[in-house]
């Protein structure tokens, strides 16, 4: 890897703020000393709920040979949950890109104040799988939005404008690198599509609604087989075009839950959902070990 | 108000299925007897945190005269929580409309298999202003979405689709109705806009990254308020639009945290944030209350 430099200020704007409230964290940049608490952080590891990063906390802590009482460093802001175990952060993005929005807008805000060198971002999650086994761990290159291109589309004072969304290739080369032979799941390099929807957006026939049939479901998941798509979840194009933009290295790993060209009901497998969600986090810790030479 | 009546079956596709897993309710509707447990609901209240939504239900135990253990009805699926009070189900959404849209066509199905009659859905926020006194309550009569146009745009099947984003007149002239002479704040009918993102969507200078100017945010904030908007959130447009869809009624009601107008970090009120919190909550109680002749 690249040797780590401190990550710019993105936005002028920011150096004229006497103090930045960052409101969802529930941390203010004059009254916390950043730099102190936070100024070692390497790694920023996000998922979607509290309690698997609470899991993922408590799993560094065992890889890295730490330990110690696991704080929420949010709670009081009742939105997302942060542990801090060592180098890394764990935090929780909820579901879908405006809630991973405000985490991540927060988080690059935090990590530049702390003057962090050169921090990895990493999304550890759980998805839809397309004509892959279940179970199967998919690290991702490019991410596709709803509309099947390879960009994330925002508002911006009014006006549509769309950024390429594209992972590190540093960062997704390395994290395929952690797998091992002995495995009991594979691990494959694909393209993610990140939905807005989990039910009309991703083809589903069993939401509130719904106004198409198998047949167009399928011709749909099918084009999307085609793009290389190979796992479908709510964030991917959100945080790769973010991070890409300002030039932070940032990757994703997820855990296939369904073979959605099998069905869409979330009860399709045997292997129990906490082995299934452990494998990316498994692939996480091995990435940060390797990356702190441990 | 009419007389209620069960809302019929919006997606044919849903009469073919076995069973229903609410996956991010953790409720199976084979194995859960949902007429039983939620037949009586006639409420739905959604907002944003797990603790709020802990709150209302309290505060509603008090309004309707009721007590009892408060259980997270979907705390294992770790997703949203969810608790019942009497008629009244109050639901946490998480933040941003691909969240709210889970839970939605979640809660949607759920009262559905349950034959729920006639059920009204509300959701009860926090929100920025636009030139009002911190701490209005607002009650929305059309959500407009990021590019000003009063529609929500979601993408199926690859394709862009768009819905009206109304609320049900019925809805916000009854809440409207629910503000009272001696209240400490001011109850205002006005339009909302939902934005995907909480920074550059809604104009802030104080994202992460920003390429716009103070003059330029001005420039939008006040257009904005020409249409009628007098507050931003993140959920309105996805609410309005499916509720609408299917003829489910809806209403929302937020208090306002900030005044955008005159900033972008949400510390300018010296009324604590708890007292502000409670004003939709209240406002709820109230509509509550009269809706059932109490």
């Amino acid at each position: 890897m690249t040797p780590r430099l401190p990550i710019h200020l993105p936005n002028q704007h920011l150096e004229k703020l006497d103090s930045d409230f960052l409101y969802h964290l529930g941390i203010n940049s004059k009254t916390t000393n950043l730099e102190k608490y936070f100024g070692d952080v390497k790694f920023v590891c996000m998922g979607g709920t509290k309690t698997r990063m609470f899991e993922l906390a408590k799993y560094l802590q065992k890889v890295l040979g730490l330990n110690g009482e696991l704080v929420d460093l949010c709670e009081k802001a009742h939105r997302y949950a942060l542990y801090k175990v060592g180098p890394v952060l764990c935090a929780s993005h909820g579901i879908g890109m405006p809630s991973m929005s405000i985490l991540l807008h927060e988080m690059i805000k935090l990590v530049i104040y702390a003057k962090c060198k050169d921090p990895i971002f990493l999304r550890i999650g759980t998805s839809g799988g397309l004509g892959i086994p279940i179970g199967t761990v998919v690290v991702t290159k490019d991410a596709y939005n709803g509309y099947i291109r390879n960009e994330h589309e925002l508002a911006i004072l009014g006006e549509r404008v769309c950024r390429p969304a594209k992972f590190n290739e540093e960062v997704y080369t390395n994290l395929l690198a952690c797998a091992e032979e002995d495995d009991e799941f594979a691990t494959i390099l694909g393209n993610t599509m990140a939905t807005d929807d989990f039910y009309e957006g991703q083809g589903r026939l069993d939401g509130a609604i719904c106004s198409h049939n198998e047949e167009q479901k399928m011709t749909f998941l099918r084009k999307l087989h085609d793009h290389g798509i190979r796992n479908i979840e709510m964030e991917a194009t959100m945080f790769s075009s973010l991070t890409h933009h300002i030039g932070i290295k940032a990757g994703e790993v997820c855990v296939t839950l369904v073979d959605r060209l099998k069905g869409d009901q979330v009860t399709q497998s045997n292997i129990p959902k906490e082995v299934l969600e452990q494998r990316p986090l498994t692939m996480a810790g091995r990435f940060i070990k390797k990356q702190l030479n441990l």
